[in-house]
C-alpha cells in the first residue's frame, strides 16, 4: 500500500462492532428483567431501521442538530409503545444505552492493536462522543482519539465530516483512509479526497440478509477483517 | 471522595507532561544538528512565555481562531530570528512539533492507568487535537478520548471549554473533575460547575522558580502526583 496514509478513520457500527447481536442480547436481557417476550431480533432490526431516516432529517435541516443517543431514544419510545411495553424513563434510558455497550467483531481489537503501531487510528462515526467513548471502554478498543460527526454537527455522508477529520488530525484528506463495511460511506469519503478501505462484514444484518462484496478495484483496499487489513497495510 | 464524579478531565502541559525538560532536550538536539549553541533553557522559557498572550489575543477576538500549533510556530519564528538562527520551513515545522513529543511526568502513565479503571479519563487542553493525539502515542497516555479547546473554538479559561467537555461526555458539569497543576484553570472550572483536583508539579518551571502549594480546602482534592490522586479517589 501507499506509504502516505498516516491515519485510519473507522466507521464503527457494523464495521468495528456487531451492533445486531449485541442489541438483541440487550433486548433479551431487558425482556427477562421486565417479564415481556417479543421477537427481539425483529425489534433490533426495527430500531436500527430508524437510524438513517432520522439522520437524514437532520441532514436536510428538518431537525436541528440531534445526537444519535437522542435519535435512538426517540425511535425506541415509538417501538416500545407499538409493542405495548410500558417502562419508566430510567428504564428507557438504560435500554437506550445498549448502543454504548456493543461488542466488537472477534478480529477488531487484535487488528486495531496492530494497526495502531503504524497509523493514527480514530473513530469516525455518526455515534456521539460519549457513546463512542463508553463503547471503547466496554470493548477495549485502543483508539488514539475519538472523532465523531457530533464534533462537526454534520452526519456522514456529509463531506464536512471527512474533511473535518483530516483537519483535526492535521493531515491532508489523501493521508487519511476511511475504513468501513458500507460502500456508501466509502464513496462519500473518496469524493472528499480520502483513501478507502472496505472491510467485508457479511453477518452485519444477520443470517437472513445476504451482503455482496464490492467489485475489486472500487476501493483502495478490500479486506476480510481487521487482521487482513493489517496484513495488507503491512502493519 | 464523592461517588458522583464520573469523568476526569486533565490539563496536559505541565500537569501530565514535563514540557520544559522535553522542549529543552529537543532544542539541544536541534542545536547539535544545526551546529548552533544558545541558552536553550532560556529559549524554551521564552517560547512558552508566548503561549498565554497569544491565546489571550484569540480569546479577546483580536485574532481569529488559531490552533496552538500555529501560535507556537509564530512565536518560534520570532525567537529564531531574534537569536540569529536561520532554518528552512521544514526545519521550523520539525522543531515546532517538539510540542507533540513531550514526555510525561514519571507518575503519569501509572496513575492514569489506575484512574482509567474507575473513571472516563480525557484530555481537556488548549493543545490541538493532533498535538494531543501524537503526544498520547509518543508518551503512552491511555486516554479514553481526546478533547481539546480546538473542538469548542475557545481557549481555557473560557467557560465554553469546561461546559463543552461535560456536554460531549454526556454528563453534568458537577460529574466532571478538572485535574490541573494550575490554580487559574481550576478556578475557572469550578466557576463553570466542575469539581477540581489540584496536582502539585513544583518542577514545572525548572529549578529557579519556586511554586507554592495552594491552600488546603481551596480545591476538592490536593494531590502530590497522579498515584496520590488515584489513592485519594480510591481508583
Amino acid at each position: 500500500m501507499t506509504p502516505v496514509v498516516r491515519a485510519l478513520a473507522f466507521d464503527v457500527f457494523g464495521t468495528v462492532v456487531d451492533w445486531r447481536s449485541s442489541v438483541i442480547a440487550e433486548l433479551e436481557d431487558f425482556g427477562t428483567r421486565h417479564g415481556v417476550q417479543r421477537d427481539w431480533a425483529a425489534f433490533a432490526d426495527d430500531w436500527r431501521a430508524g437510524y438513517s431516516p432520522a439522520m437524514d432529517r437532520v441532514r436536510r435541516g428538518e431537525l436541528p442538530w440531534t445526537r444519535i443517543d437522542d435519535l435512538h431514544r426517540g425511535r425506541l419510545v415509538e417501538l416500545l409503545s407499538a409493542a405495548g411495553i410500558t417502562v419508566d424513563d430510567a428504564g428507557i434510558d438504560e435500554l437506550n444505552r445498549a448502543w454504548h455497550r456493543l461488542n466488537p467483531w472477534p478480529d477488531a481489537v487484535a487488528g486495531l492493536t496492530r494497526l495502531k503501531t503504524r497509523f493514527v487510528i480514530t473513530t469516525l462515526s455518526n455515534g456521539n462522543v460519549s457513546l463512542l467513548t463508553d463503547m471503547a471502554k466496554h470493548a477495549g478498543l485502543p483508539w488514539d482519539c475519538v472523532l465523531s460527526a457530533e464534533l462537526f454537527r454534520h452526519y456522514k455522508p456529509d463531506r464536512e465530516v471527512y474533511l473535518g477529520c483530516a483537519d483535526l488530525l492535521g493531515v491532508a484528506p489523501e493521508e487519511v483512509m476511511m475504513v468501513a463495511a458500507h460502500p456508501s460511506d466509502l464513496r462519500a469519503a473518496r469524493d472528499a479526497g480520502l483513501r478507502t478501505g472496505f472491510v467485508f462484514r457479511p453477518a452485519e444484518h444477520g443470517p437472513n440478509r445476504t451482503l455482496r462484496r464490492p467489485a475489486e478495484g472500487e476501493f483502495d483496499v478490500l479486506a476480510d477483517d481487521f487482521c487482513d487489513l493489517a496484513d495488507q497495510l503491512t502493519a
